[in-house]
């Protein structure tokens, strides 16, 4: 793409000081910001110094103003917020498509747990983490919320990815792959918090209490304790499944929601992942308690959990954000994939050709999931201040011809491999669709490799 | 991608004969035949003369048999059968995303018709389906079936974009933008079939009765009369809508499959679209007869019309197809992600892992396709004699790696810009992501400049 110098974009009208930028992407036929008013700018333009965004708006007055010690010219692209993946087990990559089409039970216990219980090292970990930083960045996602084992492991990948992350490490009270005893699980997260790696406020740490029926109350207590003396996300898998509902409200005589609630999990730092089966009454409390939710359709769908009540979500005003869920039960990193099957799953859930709008289901997968990780006001839209966290797609393609609005092109028509560029703290991660900073040849291969080994394996 | 020289297969361990063929696409990762076994071909090749396939199997073994005029090397991809999209009326791309997010009726009354009203020309449909065909074939689909009007130009647009397609021309009791006057529309059908541009058996014209509830029964019968004297196929959508199940039981005492059947509609050579609102007796009844279904679940689910009872259509043996329907009600032609919503959508309509494995949902977008249009034994599967029909993907990318099984992986994890390389009847219509034939450029103009006169119209 060619990278005009600023002096092509004709005399200065009225004089005024040009700062200089580290980026000025000019000329881009929209730019859809995600900004409170949803405003998109049909010939946009913004300017990146550093880590954050200096200016976003029309691409002539930006020309103006601005120089940028890198060009780029967006015809034909357009510009938005990277997308937010609130729910994932990234280094399950390697699992991508394992034993498809199986009961859950059979596929949990004959599938997944073996699989698991043979490779889950620090290395599958690492490597798992990789290759799924590079689909999400890949597919225009730039942040993502992650929950597994050998976490510190995904943190380095994350930081050679150079993607922004919350990375949950996994505890249960039963055993798992890095703590073989339960009982010392809180000795593994402390040391977890204590080694993590130091990338800065990229990249976070965070636990992820699997869900109430594999961990209990005391369990669930400390974890939460830890996690708020060290201001950190608490993560949670709740209300999944129906069976699961069903346990907890014969365990405890109350369902998932309250009796989270009674152990003081909910809070404005704890991320609820799927909240299927969950009604009025939970959604609300939710809301009051300043939780969030992600919602996660693909892989409800395809382990037949249920369809999660996102319209009552939204009504009650929880915070949400949108998740893939990991590779083994989607099978892929792609939240406009994820968009659309939200906008559509809801409507005809309802018959309802007016649930879940275009745009309400575009911020939720921007400033939703932003503010579910803790990061509103920081990403998930195109303003000044905000870090750069942008993507940009290229849109003259057949299958995006014609343009009648772009939010809803975003949610209806494009895919995540419509995506070309992408900088995370205005750092460039993706070039014309190809990895700047990561062996993708190499991470492939790696994944590969293992999963030859487990086929093997399982007599494959 | 380097073509090697047959020279470079190693010396011949058993000397036989070795036959020249216009193709030999040699050392493919997968070959997913879509056969009766559903057999996958571990390094598999193909070879190809004039407009079939020769020979499909290992690559050791065709490297030996057969030397290519044209050789490719395909490591790193997977060959598979085109997918054929049973229903769509591809000329609506000029619509992609107009008025989304709006109750039906307003929908189709405000936005739909009153733009078709302006802009439906033989012009528009040349250009519109042109670019559905680039749409489509860049999404691997090889071969569709259309509904709509001035057809004879759709066919115009097949022809050029080398695709294989059936054509239907669309009747309705009311006025239509090519025939504005009803009580001519039987002239108007004999003279598009009379007129129907001579492409060999690669298009095929057909007649397209909106609806029950738009045509009557005298016109059904004519339509289904005129369809069986000419021996083509006859199309027809129905038990869309809630609504219309009501109104047809309302007006005729029954619901719209039996009342299509007292109208002698079905037959093997008639195909219903969408099929939502139907029960049991109703699938018994269309298997019956030999009738096929195309389902169409994202614009079912954008639309909010309801889940059709595939399993139900499934287990009543049904001929099934799987269609996307228009960019106006989609908003893209991507059988990849119709597959995956099938398989995911009926998981979940029914709590049941089990609905809608991934092999039953591949052979509905493959050789049930080519059954429900006439096709079976023709395409839809590689095999020997079959029609050199067929395209390559590159798995060799982040989000499909690894890979455990072919046809999962179809299903759940490709998505239609993974196509580099298409072929119909033998002919090479996309290579390495480009299209060979047509001017892609162009058609993304005129339709662009269309939906800007349309927008001004429209007051944007």
């Amino acid at each position: 793409m060619p990278a005009p110098s600023p002096a092509s974009y004709g005399p200065e009208l009225e004089p005024r000081p040009v700062e200089e930028v580290d980026w000025l992407l000019l000329n881009a036929d929209a730019v859809v910001t995600c900004d409170e008013a949803m405003r998109t700018i049909g010939v946009g333009a913004v300017a990146i110094q550093a880590d954050r965004l200096a200016a976003v708006g029309p691409s002539e007055e930006l020309a103006r103003r601005y120089r940028g010690r890198r060009n780029l010219d967006l015809r034909g692209y357009l510009l938005m917020p990277g997308l937010v993946n609130t729910h994932t087990h990234a280094a399950m990559s390697c699992f991508r498509g394992l034993g498809d089409d199986l009961p859950l039970d059979r596929w949990l216990h004959e599938v997944i747990f073996p699989a698991e219980r043979v490779s889950v090292t620090p290395e599958m970990v690492y490597w798992g983490t990789l290759l799924s930083c590079l689909e999400m960045l890949g597919n225009g996602i730039t942040t993502f919320c992650d929950g597994y084992f050998f976490e510190e492991s995904a943190a380095l990948a994350a930081r050679d990815a150079g993607m922004r992350a919350v990375l949950g490490q996994g505890i249960l009270d039963h055993p798992t792959p890095d703590h073989p005893d339960p009982s010392t699980a809180r000795t593994r997260a402390e040391a977890f918090l204590e080694s993590f790696p130091d990338v800065g406020d990229r990249v976070r740490p965070s636990l992820f209490c699997h869900a109430p029926y594999t961990c209990g109350p005391s369990t669930l207590r400390w974890v939460k304790d830890l996690c708020r003396e060290r201001d950190i996300l608490f993560q949670v898998h709740v209300s999944e499944t129906e069976w699961e509902a069903r346990a907890i409200q014969e365990m405890y005589g109350m369902g998932p929601i309250p009796h989270l609630d009674v152990l003081g999990v909910w809070d404005d730092r704890t991320l609820a992942a799927h909240a299927v089966w969950i009604d009025g009454d939970d959604a609300r409390l939710l809301a009051d308690r300043g939780a969030a939710v992600s919602h996660n359709p693909s892989s409800n769908m395809k382990l037949a959990s249920g369809v999660a009540p996102l319209p009552v979500l939204m009504e009650a005003g929880v915070t949400l954000g949108l998740g893939t869920d990991s590779c083994a039960s989607n099978n892929g990193l792609d939240l406009f994939r994820e968009m659309d099957l939200t906008a559509k799953l809801h409507k005809v859930s309802r018959l309802d050709p007016l649930a879940c709008p275009a745009r309400r289901v575009l911020r939720m997968a921007t400033v939703g999931g932003a503010a579910a990780l803790g990061w509103r006001g920081r990403i998930g839209s195109l303003e000044a201040g905000m870090k750069a966290d942008l993507i940009a797609l290229d849109i003259r393609q057949p299958h995006l011809t014609p343009m009648y609005d772009g939010a809803s092109h975003l949610v209806y028509a494009t895919r995540g491999s419509d995506v070309r560029y992408a900088w995370v703290d205005g750092r460039l991660l993706l070039e014309g669709g190809r990895f700047k900073e990561t062996d993708a040849v190499r991470a492939m291969a790696e994944v590969r490799k293992m999963a030859l080994t487990l086929a093997k394996r399982r007599g494959g």
